[in-house]
């Protein structure tokens, strides 16, 4: 392609349309870029869904093999896209390149490893119980099962990974190798970077011959766009990245649909992390600066930044308490990817600054429009309990401190967590020995449990679990990440009975032999 | 035990209380049956979900070998309650001693599976990937994923299936085998059948010396203990069976509580079954009387009772009609499990009464209080579309045809029905190849394709799906029936750089090993 237009692609139609227009802006000067994007018109949400509906049939019984190529020739084109790409990701978001590059290769790295899940076939889970015409006192049937896709997933981008959470990210990937047709509702935040990288599947798809109702991608910036999406009948699952309050409100409209759908929403976490006494007598200021770091990562825009620290007051609380203080508060000020996020943002310091804790602000000088300071709260137990806001998550370089004044404290506190992504614990010697029923505490509030490290970074592999129990994820018993993730958009068939004909390839086996896959 | 006594199970405790009772009813008399049920209160309700909560953890560490042991103990004792059990729930439910029979005989097998399932431990679905801390430009963490159990599980009791969709059904089975405490509301039609098995289980649980909060068994009749318990903050997830009012209102108030929990409600379908050109001119006098017969089993109180029956008018449609009518119509009234049934079944026959379709009721002199005679009802195409009331279940010996002008008329019925739990077909020679497409858009409606049988005989076996698309199921990704089923209760755990202390026992390797479980 040219140049950006301000396109949607419906069905596989590039579509300008005129009327208001809204910008992405450049975080760090506060500027607004070319070109403006139109909100989609109920016109334009209709005849994707009715594209969708009218390609689920035969995406879903697509070759794997033809998926496979589908999401390679994605990577390959958003790879192809070269400077294009990470300049306007950059313009659009102020995340520096050498992120946009590491981003763009976890992007097309997992969509590689969806064409492998969509060739291996694996997630088809063919069990096969032969019948018994014999048996007494009724014959059994023959009972064939397999997965096969929901059908049309509406996708929303999120703002903080314009291209691994966004148009052609894990979400997308892992239903159109399943062999769902996918509608992307794009963030108003990198709307060229969708553009961009929407065009690349649009082109992708029509190479392949693929029926044009396989993907479209909308624009828009009001709730409503999303909200018609999310009702739309033909649309049977739905994934989401992004705030508490956006994947709530998703999930109430999919559950009082006349016909209640999936939604996936992974809405971000506080990501709590324990110190046990050994680890902060022996190495606090190390683990302290390991955090400060993972924190201010991308100025905390991660949905596992480590959001909330918690210790027994003892030796080496202080050392660890002071390095916490002097790298969050010493850090520079840096670009949000949006306005709004800034604003989010001061909106939660505000909040917490009214509570009876205490707040400290970095005193670094914002210089760009979306620069945020880092801040650093210390609460005692008491006041967690008295605040459940301070138990969930402070989006932004914000880490909220808590040094109990005994094991029986953090316990506690750890017991009344609600659902987070992630728990971390730091220990050495005997620490995980002697607070076994803490650490089984946080396993049961978490997706993911780490020991000596820090959230940030999830790793493409099958058996990462990005996802966790509520308000972490709207449904525990998914991953947003990893091999398994398609199990959001499938759903197990059994044939009973069936000849050859009626059966799906997958499921025939040569007759006479008694092969039961399910082993 | 000795006598019923029309008591609660509160976490290991036999209650009878006082207070306002009601009473199972006989339904060939329509008396009222000893002993009578109190409604729960609200503090059973909340010492059964407190004892839950405290009974998790153990629970879910429990060993495998304790689950199936326990699983085994259970299906023991129901077999040892003998002729008091078959009894009780023939006077509570009229059904046929042999079948009563055959009922227990599916639960305990049902029972002895998960217990097969709860040792072979293979629903933790372990996957390791191993660490590579060389690698370039970050080191590999060490991720290991597995299941783990939701938490305390709600069950409620179907009136249809007294033991094998009750209290030691299959979702209190499934949910036992992988370590869920569950909480049954007894259903109020059979609660001496339910006070019986709860017994069971409560002393299997002592037996065993398993926590008493992992059982729990409350009767009522009103909404409002439900509620209360779906309600309840340490309940994790629902199983439901029974009615799409009652499915739909579990699961609208659990998607709107502070956190969401998810809901599996099977819901009942019209089971739609296709008669093609060459069966029916071949034998569509058999397929008559094996539908009508399928039908009338159990007066049609099945989720599965084909309810629905769709052909194209041609040679062979007036005898498959005719005899259709001769077994309906001539046979005999039967009773219903309960006033209630036979009550909604009345109020189904009027408001289709009130359509202008063909409504025939047989004649049969109905002589018990709750017996209710078979209905045939026939409808244009046009009717169908004009009421959507006609393409869903009429619970009861009720089955509506539909002779389509068209294979065409035929095809758009099929694309316009909502989810269904199965689709029949009847073909022979190339009734199926020349009609794929049929058979393609079936396929999409149901979860169980049967070809040239009946819906009724749900096999309990691994490849079997018991679900659907909505409404026949809440969620569409799950089987209610089959070792998958325990899928509804769990979800996936990651440890990330764990040291062996901290892994479960399944996901710990030898070290300098490098065996990778997910192949």
């Amino acid at each position: 392609m040219a140049v950006l237009e301000g396109a949607h692609f419906v069905a596989g139609r590039r579509e300008v349309a005129g009327g208001e227009r809204f910008h992405a802006i450049d975080p760090r000067t506060g500027a607004e870029l070319a070109p403006g994007f139109a909100e989609a018109s109920e016109e334009q949400i209709e005849r994707a869904c009715a594209a969708a509906a009218q390609a689920d049939a035969a995406f879903a019984a697509s070759a794997p093999t033809e998926r496979a190529e589908l999401l390679r020739a994605i990577a390959d084109g958003i790879e192809g896209l070269g400077e294009t790409l990470v300049d306007r990701v950059a313009a659009e978001t102020a995340l520096p390149p050498q992120r946009v590059l590491a981003e763009r290769g976890r992007t097309c790295t997992q969509l590689r490893q969806f064409a492998d899940v969509a060739e291996q076939d694996a997630w088809i889970e063919a069990s096969i119980d032969r019948g018994d015409p014999e048996r007494q006192p009724l014959p059994k049937p023959d009972l064939r099962r397999m997965n096969v896709p929901l059908g049309p997933v509406v996708v929303f981008g999120a703002s903080n990974f314009p291209l691994a959470y966004s148009v052609a990210g894990g979400d997308t990937a892992s239903a159109l190798a399943v062999g769902c047709p996918v509608i992307v509702k794009a963030h108003p935040a990198h709307p060229g970077t969708s553009e961009l990288v929407g065009d690349v599947i649009r082109v992708a798809v029509e190479r392949l011959d693929l029926s044009a109702g396989v993907f479209s991608l909308l624009h828009g910036r009001s709730h409503a766009t999303g909200a018609a999406l999310v009702r739309h009948p033909v649309v049977k699952a739905v994934g989401f990245t992004g705030s508490h309050l956006g994947g709530r409100a998703l999930c109430d409209l999919a559950a009082t649909r006349p016909e209640p759908i999936p939604v996936f929403a992974e809405m971000g976490s506080a990501n709590p992390v324990v110190v046990l006494p050994n680890a902060l007598r022996g190495r606090g200021v190390a683990i302290a600066e390991q955090l400060a770091a993972s924190s201010l990562l991308a100025q905390g825009q991660f949905c596992t930044s480590p959001g909330l620290v918690l210790w027994v007051d003892g030796h080496g609380g202080e050392a660890f308490r002071r390095t916490l203080r002097e790298r969050m508060l010493g850090a520079e000020a840096g670009p949000t990817v949006h306005p709004t996020i800034r604003a989010g943002y001061e909106r939660t310091l505000q909040e917490v600054e009214s509570l009876p804790i205490e707040v400290a602000r970095g005193t670094a000088k914002a210089s760009a429009a979306t620069d945020v300071c880092p801040a650093l709260l210390s609460a005692t137990p008491a006041d967690l309990f008295a605040n459940p806001r301070l138990r969930h998550e402070l989006y932004g370089p914000a880490m909220l401190t808590v040094a109990c004044p005994s094991a029986a404290d953090l316990l506690s506190i750890v017991e009344a967590l609600d659902g987070h992504l992630t728990g971390t614990v730091h220990g050495d010697g005997d620490d995980f020995t002697s607070h076994a029923p803490l650490i089984a505490a946080l396993r049961r509030k978490v997706g993911r449990l780490i020991a000596n490290g820090v959230p940030t970074g999830v790793e493409v592999c099958p058996s990462m679990v990005h996802g966790g129990p509520y308000p972490a994820a709207s449904d525990p018993r998914f991953s947003a990440v990893g091999s398994t993730s398609v199990r959001r958009w499938v759903r197990p068939v059994c044939w009973q009975d069936c000849p050859p004909d009626l059966l799906p390839p997958q499921l025939r086996t040569e007759p006479g032999t008694n092969n039961n896959l399910t082993g």
